[in-house]
């Protein structure tokens, strides 16, 4: 077993947990076939980890199944013997979301891998949660067909891990996060029972929303093996601007503007300057012109079908960015240079770890109060001497806020870093917002969750996992 | 007490809960005040009834609070009391969602009729569950802002009501359903406790989505007293056109290749020959051109913020119609045309009832699967002796069937139509579809949520419930 290098305590409540014997790696390996189970160093230490800085918890075996029934059968076994199982998909979640907290089973689902079903007449696809988003989204784009919702991690995140952390992305202002697409899905629960959670409707009143209660809830509930997620048609043309901006404050009031001039654009995004600072750096063959006063910059998108109309809503959003004190707005115009407009907008985060030990918050507020949050951050940042690196998602109200740790010794960045943390989520609720927008709580964001839940609430949320997963076996330790 | 004049028993499981004694009703009339408790005959005989035909469960008294507070007092009590408490909206349910089929407190939400606050910047508004649809979707026109979630029911019934039962209506072919703009629900608990399910953001991974679990749970997990709710900015203009066609299948066919074609109308309706034939009659003011061989039509419109945009996607919609065998399509040339059309679809579920004893069934399908829906249901009728008429969401493949009584007799109407419907539902099932797509299930559909669901995934219903309600005194009766 690996050692954990970390500065939490490895399986807290391991005691209450059978460990894996030989008996139990029998069944795994009769369950899915030997070359599907893995217990070797390499195996352990690759799952031990996600894109979360500093968290590692290896598990006692990887499981890859490739059906339904093998997961029911995997997961009836453990729910029997008290081994807890962890989904995981890509790995890419920045809350240790699918970590072995309390050891046993990583379940991965990497091998649920096929597009089942493009119903081009009813506009919706039947995917198996271990595809990664992207190519999904480039297999429908060949076929005209749209699935919007782009979290930073496309690339190499799974469709059914947006599931699990109910993802969001850039065109969430537009089109809604992984909620909003999610019609139905296939989930094996802890007792081995395989169901569809709801339909395949654009509607349904059909008693409780067990589909919307799984989209988001990690894993811990039963693991989701078929998903029939809603299309749209794909819209043929975009256009790109970016406005530099003099101060946050306007940034923040010209987002509200370009909504209340009637205007939804597919992206409005944030970065402030120190973020762009750090991106250019680190890709090294982008660069965009940032003057010294520039603060914070927005990074719009307009898309739809009819270049024209694309044409005059720019001219609108331009109107509106030059009300504020605005620099020089500039327009893509080539198709390469929207491409470097994004591959900046979505490096931000790698670039910044690049250099730091950090942690990043997921903070989300009413969309106009997104410039009084960015002022609290940084004089909370001010206060406890950590720098931080915001950007994100303006339209949303969902601002990242990766703090870095610097020269802070180990255990200011353990101890007192935090409290800064508690600081700024306590504000976010004071707004009206939440810890979390689209990366989940996971295990390293549980002790904030008393700031945006009473404990009574909290207990409700037990109550409901109890119902699916009585023995707590699905993914334990996380979210509460 | 009233004499309950259907074909249902009373009070089936009366015994499980205390009867109402003068005790109690003091313990009310102290709580909201003496003119909010009412056990007059009137008043019980009022509230017996919602817009489902032949169904009658008087209350046995109704109590009308007008703080979250008020309803914390009176939920307690019960609560502790084992008295059943039923929230009301509007009463314009079509399952007999809100009746006291338990006896005990109706619990109307009426007096909550406050919109708190319409936050611009954010494009947000909070507001209390009992204000009227349409009147909080005019208040927020005249400052340029949209809600467009518009149940049919939308002059009468309450923005509560509509997410106790997650409404749709029209416009949720482009903009979704009350589940895609309910962002943060305060609700009162059975054990009085108070709270908010979310964030008043448009994103959130924060634990577990109770919102979504509250809407469409059609009161039975807690009382809603305050929603904040998402807003866009009001589109400008929109066309309306009317289509006939010589099949039903055309008609289908037609609704996915608009889509097919890159176009999202706003609305995408559909009306059989029958529905149109009764609607004219009952308006007396209204009449479309018919053809002989016109079998359906459907109801077109598109909206934006540019005439000319409108302009050319109809032309794009126009187009694709004509690949199909369709009549002449009528564009309406007036804003008074648009009107009438729009009240010729409103109106129907009053015209057919009007003329006779009806049930009305909600089913829905993917989209494309349509046409083979009507077929179906058409079949059934034929083998099961009784006529329906079909109209609905053509979009979002959302097909209302009332069924007409005529000349059946009472028991065949009891005892043989449900068997007819029990086969409709069967396809629907089978079609990938649900039994409610924005009804709920009310009282009156239990007998049907076998087909759509296993015992297993209602215990785990039910589950969920005891979570909330432990004792099962929140709209008992209902769903399962």
């Amino acid at each position: 077993m690996l050692a954990v290098c970390n500065h939490w305590n490895q399986y807290i409540y391991r005691m209450n947990y059978k460990k894996i014997d030989a008996d139990d790696l029998l069944f795994f390996k009769n369950s899915v076939g030997d070359a599907h189970v893995f217990t070797d160093e390499i195996s352990l230490e690759k799952y031990s980890r996600d894109e979360t800085d500093g968290v590692q918890f290896p598990p006692e075996v990887v499981v890859k199944p490739r059906t339904a029934q093998e997961v029911s059968n995997i997961l009836k076994y453990c729910n029997e013997n008290r081994i807890p199982v962890s989904p995981r998909a890509a790995g890419t979640g920045l809350s240790a979301n699918s970590l072995c907290v309390h050891g046993g089973v990583m379940l991965s689902i990497e091998r649920f891998n096929e597009i089942l079903k493009i119903d081009e007449r009813s506009l919706q696809v039947m995917v198996e949660p271990g595809v990664i988003t992207e190519a999904l989204q480039n297999t429908l784009q060949e076929m005209g067909l749209f699935y919007p919702v782009d979290p930073s991690s496309r690339g190499s995140s799974f469709i059914g891990g947006n599931v699990a952390c109910n993802s969001g992305g850039p065109r969430a202002v537009k089109y809604g996060v992984v909620k909003d697409f999610v019609l139905n899905l296939e989930v094996v629960l802890p007792n081995g029972e395989i169901m569809w959670t709801g339909a395949n409707t654009l509607k349904n009143s059909t008693g409780y929303n067990f589909t919307q209660l799984f989209v988001g809830s990690e894993g811990t509930l039963g693991i989701v093996t078929k998903l029939v997620l809603k299309l749209l048609p794909y819209p043929k043309y975009n256009n790109v601007m970016l406005a530099p901006f003099k101060s946050m404050d306007d940034a923040g009031a010209a987002v509200s503007a370009v909504f209340r001039a009637g205007i939804i654009p597919s992206c409005i995004e944030f970065m402030e300057r120190e973020a762009i600072v750090y991106v250019m750096n680190f890709l090294g063959d982008v660069t965009v012109p940032l003057a010294d006063d520039t603060q914070a910059t927005l990074l719009i998108e307009v898309d739809g079908n009819d270049l024209e109309v694309i044409q005059k809503d720019c001219e609108k959003i331009y109107e509106v960015l030059t009300q504020f004190d605005v620099g020089e707005i500039l327009f893509a115009d080539s198709d390469a240079q929207k491409t470097d407009l994004w591959r900046m907008r979505r490096n931000i985060a790698y670039a910044v770890k690049k250099t730091n030990m950090t942690v990043e918050e997921d903070t989300v507020v009413p969309r106009a109060d997104l410039p009084e949050l960015l002022k609290h951050i940084k004089e909370v940042g001010k206060n406890y001497n950590f720098r931080s690196v915001c950007y994100g998602h303006a339209g949303d109200g969902n601002v990242h806020v990766r703090i870095l740790k610097d020269q802070l010794s180990d255990d200011y960045w353990k101890n007192e870093v935090p409290k800064g943390i508690r600081e700024i989520f306590k504000k976010v609720v004071e707004l009206g917002g939440t810890i979390s927008g689209e990366h989940g709580i996971g295990w390293i964001q549980i002790p904030y969750m008393d700031i945006k839940f009473r404990e009574s609430h909290l207990e409700l949320m037990r109550g409901v996992k109890k119902v699916f997963d009585p023995n707590n076996i699905l993914n334990p330790g996380k979210i509460f």
